[in-house]
C-alpha cells in the first residue's frame, strides 16, 4: 500500500480516537453512542468502521494508548543517568505533565474503567500496580541512597501522590492562572519535599 | 410527640440512609431505585416514604449528612489551642479517618454529586470553596508562624492534599494490613513533611 495512504489512515485513526475522549468525556461513556463520534469528527457513521469495529474497541484503545504514554514516561525515568530521588522529581514532573495536557483523556480513563470487559480489567489493575511498582521501587532506591526521611513508608507515599495526580484533571480547568509547566514543577517538588521531610508515622502519637 | 417514638423514627431514618449509602454505592446512583434500598432495610417500599420523600431526597441527604460531619471536623481543629501545624496534622488525621471509616460514603459522595439538581450542585462547589479555603488559611498561617518551607504554594499543597484524600477509599478496601488510624496518622505526617520540606517550584528549573 502506499504509505502515504497508510500514513493517512494512521492520522485519521487518531481523529477518531481524539474524537471519542471528547465524547466520552462530555457525555459519559455509557450514554455516548457512535453516531456522536461520528458527527463530531464529521463523517458519516458508516465510515467510522473504517477505523474501529465498536464503541468497546474506542474505550479500549483510549486505555492501551494511555498506557503506552505512560510507559514511556517511565522508560524515559529509568533511562536517566541521575540519583533516585532526581529520577522520583522527573517523574511526578512528566506524569503530572500528562495529566495536565490530556485532561479528557486522563478523565475517561479514571473514570470509566468499570466499561471494559473482564479481561480488560483485569490489564488495568494489572497496570495500575505496575505504575505503583515503579513508584514504590524509585521510593525505596531514595531510601537506599540516604535521599528520604528514615521513616517514610513508600507505599502510602506512593497511593498519596498517584491519588493526588489522578486529582489534577478535576481542578485544573476551573482554576485556570499557572501554567501546567509550573504546576507539574510544583507537585514535583511537594513529592521531593514529602519525601525528605516525612516523619515515621508513630501509632498512638496523633490526636485521635 | 413520645420522645422514644421520635428517637425510634430518627434512628429509622439513619437506617435508611445507611441502606441508601450502601445501595447507591454498589449499583451506582442511577441504577439504584427505591425499592433496592427497601430491600436493604428489609421493609416494604410504601413504608419507606413514612421516612424520605423520593431517591433524589436521599441523595441529597447523603451529601448534607456528609457535609455536617467535615464541618464538625474542622469546628474541632479551629477550637484547638495548638499551633497552626499541630492544627494542619489534626486535621489531615481527622479527615483522613473520616474517609477511611465512611469509604461507601465518600465515595457516593465524590461520584455521584453529578446527579443533585443544579441549586445542590452550586452548594457542593460552595462547600468544596469552604474546604480548600479552610486548608488553605491554616496552610497560610503555618506559613506565617514560620513552620513550612518559605517558597511552599499553600494553593497546590491544597489540591495535591484533598486530591490524595479523596482518592483513599478506591483504594483502601483492596490493600488490607494497616488500621485506619496508622494510615491516617501517615498520611498527615506526610502532609506536615510536605509543608516543611518542600522548597519552591522554580520555573524551569525542572527537567521538561
Amino acid at each position: 500500500m502506499d504509505p502515504t495512504v497508510v500514513g493517512t489512515r494512521q492520522s485519521r485513526r487518531d481523529d477518531v480516537l481524539d474524537a471519542a475522549i471528547e465524547v466520552f468525556h462530555d457525555k459519559g461513556y455509557a450514554a455516548a453512542s457512535i453516531q456522536d463520534v461520528a458527527e463530531r469528527v464529521g463523517v458519516l457513521k458508516g465510515s467510522l468502521y473504517y477505523y474501529i469495529d465498536s464503541k468497546e474497541d474506542l474505550l479500549s484503545h483510549v486505555f492501551d494508548t494511555s498506557d503506552e504514554q505512560s510507559r514511556a514516561i517511565m522508560e524515559g525515568v529509568t533511562e536517566m543517568d541521575a540519583p533516585a530521588l532526581e529520577k522520583l522529581r522527573s517523574f511526578v514532573y512528566e506524569w503530572s505533565l500528562w495529566h495536565l495536557s490530556n485532561l479528557e483523556r486522563a478523565s475517561v480513563y479514571f473514570r470509566e474503567w468499570r466499561h471494559l470487559d473482564g479481561r480488560q480489567q483485569g490489564a488495568v489493575r494489572r497496570k495500575r500496580r505496575e505504575y505503583e511498582g515503579f513508584l514504590i521501587d524509585l521510593l525505596e532506591a531514595t531510601k537506599a541512597e540516604g535521599q528520604a526521611a528514615a521513616g517514610l513508608d513508600p507505599r502510602y507515599v506512593c497511593f498519596f501522590t498517584l491519588s493526588a495526580l489522578n486529582g489534577l484533571p478535576s481542578w485544573y480547568r476551573d482554576q485556570g492562572g499557572d501554567s501546567a509547566e509550573y504546576i507539574a514543577g510544583a507537585y514535583a517538588e511537594m513529592v521531593v519535599g514529602m519525601v525528605r521531610g516525612t516523619a515515621a508515622a508513630s501509632r498512638g502519637r496523633v490526636r485521635g
